[in-house]
């Protein structure tokens, strides 16, 4: 932004809080009844924010709802940055870090999306674009935080099954509060990640 | 059905056969078209059934869907139990065919009608029974074909684990074809399990 203030900034940062506030309630509303559910009309009443203001961000409801899942990526990556240093002896740290990432209402709003994504074909090459970028950088992210090195062979493939064992166990909390099996779950594997790793 | 035949055999034959039919295209229906575009008119043409016919045997849309992924989950336990025999020897087999269960159209119509369970009341208790019993099943017959040793710490959630990650390799499936990445992450971790189970 710069040091320099304009005149145009009260109206910029009105701009920027009733785009969030969009973004917010479009990931209430994925989460809370899916896509079926999510029109830019309810996410806009949801805001407090006028159906006109709601389309001049966002004129369709595809650009509402990438953006929204593109925000959440956002906001789960900025999460995983800011774990404590890596290192070996924060590995169970990091595997549950990673698996609450996959879980709670962002994860499930992302979910929603990806299985609207795979019967609508307007929608279906922006998820697939985003997801196939959040996964990449989701990825770098482990690997740099469980310190692994992936020029070992299969150290890749490794942290790969880690990050699809949390989104599966992403989608066994969809349905029922599953917390207790995943503890125990994500504690036994971070032991086996340190053995593989070390 | 025993030995005995008597003269409503054939009716109940084509009872069961229309039936059979219904749950097929169901399934489908789901994969294909969601929940939202599930409806029992859309089955029932699509399997060459009246809608009266359909409604005698499923009264209402979530007897069918749910009756549907009791199905689908019957065809996978018996494509799981048709397995070899198990021993450690083959356990890269085993892992290759549990992932297999949670890939393909099945698990992906079992995928639309949790997400749909996540936000409809009528469907919800149906889908979450049913994906405990289908859940544990799974379990119980990786646990037999890994030869695994439960009574040992650790290996319950090993295998529980392993099934999450097959889980999540299938809804990463859901968007793209991503069978090349998944043989490689399938490939590493039955090495692990391997070793963590010897």
């Amino acid at each position: 932004m710069g040091a320099v203030t304009t005149s145009k900034e009260p109206k910029q940062d009105r701009s920027r809080v009733t785009r969030q506030r969009l973004l917010e309630a479009a990931v209430a509303c994925l989460a809370e009844h899916g896509w079926a559910g999510s029109t830019v009309s309810v996410v806009a009443e949801r805001a407090g924010v006028s159906r006109g203001a709601a389309q001049h961000h966002f004129p369709t409801r595809e650009d509402l709802f990438t953006a929204a899942v593109e925000y959440v990526a956002e906001e789960r990556s900025t999460a995983l940055r800011a774990l404590a240093p890596s290192g070996p002896t924060h590995r169970r740290e990091v595997v549950e870090a990673v698996v609450t990432l996959y879980t709670g209402p962002l994860f499930r709003a992302a979910l929603h999306l990806w299985v609207a994504a795979s019967d609508e074909e307007q929608l279906r090459p922006r998820v697939t674009e985003l997801e196939a970028r959040v996964g990449r950088e989701a990825h770098r992210m482990t690997v740099e935080l469980l310190g692994a090195d992936e020029s070992v062979p299969g150290v890749r493939e490794t942290v790969q099954g880690l990050l699809d064992m949390a989104r599966g166990l992403g989608l066994a909390t969809l349905l029922t509060d599953d917390t207790q099996r995943r503890n125990r779950v994500v504690a036994q594997w971070a032991r086996i990640l340190e053995k593989v790793l070390d």
